[in-house]
């Protein structure tokens, strides 16, 4: 067997200085990956620099060296520019490279993946595997096992997406203009197109001239409609930012082919990986479960007038599975399925050894 | 003809120190409202304060001196068991009482009114006349002129609510969290059940156990049944706190009972009294309209895959359109039927006279 198989795997965190990067690394330190096994990689200008994991200090790498030494697995937290580079680099490499961005998700050939929800279509030799964007993870990981207990008709969703979505700057736009409002004082320009104290507002993404849908909305479109693979699926979101620091949330109103009641969701939804689902009353809003693995389904209501439709308010820390977590269950899985192929390609030498027949291919 | 349709109508507010009182106040000031056929009523602890109105300073007055010269309307902005107070004082008065609380909404012999809905209720004898909820008033605002151009089978909403829906206290804990959060500082208890400083949270209002919708959004179901005179009327909200000052948004899906354009539903809305367009990538956010009377509407976005179904961003200042200056509206509509009806009246007269005739009835 090849050295690569049996020695632990490498991976690189490209876009270590990011708020996703930042949590994928904080992900791999809680699962106990060896600073050893693992590279950092960040612009030009953070390039030299430190970051913490755990007792280690790794050192910030020039994204053009990813290819001396080429890691097994790239986690790429960037933008889609150094994304596209990233893959020709390291283009003659045997890589597997999980992708943050919106490079890839719409490639053809390029598996776009929620572990709970399609990890099949995780293989031992793919190159690059897309991370759906935070709103789709969140919306499919709550809808994908009622759609396979109840068959979906329609999708509608309203969201409320923290403004730590558009990275930090985000953020600092949030503190920084809510400071200046408390105080009376004039609201400093920040990354938004309006400011972001005490205001909701259109997702920044944008506009399609022809369908008045902002970028955020058209990409939950067509990325669902790939990973469930229903290229007519009627999904209609309306994507709002407001002014919350992390965690997105969704109103969601699903019609099933079928009537439901409200302890056959609720069943559906208990017994589903990835979810947690929240009692009535109890409350459940994106500052509270912030910092969490899981998708959590509340809310539960059911049309009187029509029991094919339910209504769910849903959360999820949309940097963590929305995002960073997604990405390493990705590389997790596809560790597993190549340890197994290991596993069982060993088997199967010591089978084909011991009936004394040797394999040249 | 009785003096009290020739002299100026008297006006009471009751509830002069709430946001809602405060704002009908400011309402009638801007309209030249004389103060000397105002008076202003409080909870006892305001009584003997007094309040600003132009160049005048009415002192609040105790609620039981309402009867004494009774006045012509009241604006009651008040709570639901001060609002039964006052009709109960008030019942052997003509005055007529437009009460902003939910208490005789629902009661069949109370019209619930709109007047660019449903202002053809509005008749010379009425003794209360109920305001709806904020968040019914601008979702029907709206809503009506497309259902009177399309038929409406449906409606979904997600709502994005100010903090002041609370009232003063509600705006005073998103000051004092928000500030407390800023500073690293443990968040002091406020009047929602949850800190509302960045985050978003299930309206505050009573769940019901069987259906799962709280307390804001059966009254948008049950006051929009009776607006529309539409009892089976598919109507799912899901009601949701943001932490903004003022003015709230609706996301709202439509379906209609026939497939429309883009275009025309921009003209229907266009034509319509009370309503303001926003052109897509306007911004349209709720602190940027907080103060002005109209319900705007904007992202009209027809559903690719089903054209009779549309998509909406709504926002309205909830203190004035979804309260004060609807009450207002609905006061100076039921002056100009009296003014009108005294006009009639006294041309009857003349005719009468005119033609020798007497009416001893």
């Amino acid at each position: 067997m090849p050295d690569s198989q049996t020695k632990y795997p490498t991976v690189a965190v490209v876009g270590a200085r990011g708020l996703v990067g930042r949590e994928a690394l904080s992900i791999l330190l809680e699962r106990g990956w060896a600073s050893s096994s693992l590279r950092v990689f960040g612009s030009p200008r953070s390039v030299g620099e430190t970051i913490d994991y755990g007792d280690h200090k790794p050192v910030i790498e020039a994204m053009d060296t990813i290819v001396r030494d080429a890691p097994d697995y790239v986690l790429l937290c960037a933008d889609t520019d150094t994304a596209r580079s990233v893959v020709d680099l390291l283009s003659d490499q045997s890589t597997t490279i999980i992708d943050n961005s919106s490079a890839f998700r719409l490639h053809s050939g390029t598996p776009l993946v929620i572990p709970e929800v399609n990890g099949e279509l995780l293989q031992h030799d793919l190159r690059v595997i897309a991370n759906p964007n935070c709103s789709t993870i969140m919306l499919l990981t709550a809808l994908s096992p009622l759609r396979a207990a109840f068959g979906v008709r329609s999708v509608q969703v309203s969201t409320y997406q923290a403004v730590s979505g558009a990275g930090r700057a985000g953020l600092e736009s949030l503190h920084t203009q809510t400071r200046a409002k408390l105080n009376g004082e004039p609201i400093p320009d920040g990354v938004f197109p309006v400011p972001c104290a005490f205001d909701v507002f259109e997702h920044e993404s944008e506009i399609d001239p022809t369908s008045g849908f902002n970028g955020e909305e058209s990409k939950m479109i067509e990325e669902s409609r790939k990973i469930w693979e229903s290229p007519a699926l009627s999904l209609l979101p309306t994507c709002v930012r407001v002014p919350v620091e992390r965690a997105h949330a969704q109103s969601i109103t699903v019609e099933f082919n079928r009537t439901v009641t409200a302890d056959q969701v609720r069943d559906v939804l208990g017994q589903s990986p990835g979810l947690a689902l929240v009692e009535p009353g109890e409350p459940l809003t994106p500052a509270s479960i912030a910092g969490q693995d899981e998708v959590f389904v509340g809310r539960i209501r059911i049309d009187p007038s029509d029991s094919r439709r339910v209504l769910l308010w849903v959360c999820c820390d949309q940097i963590r599975k929305g995002a960073a977590l997604n990405a390493v269950q990705i590389m997790e899985r596809l560790i597993g399925i190549r340890d197994q192929s290991s596993a069982s390609s060993a088997r199967l030498t010591s089978t084909i050894e011991a009936s004394g027949y040797a394999c040249s291919s």
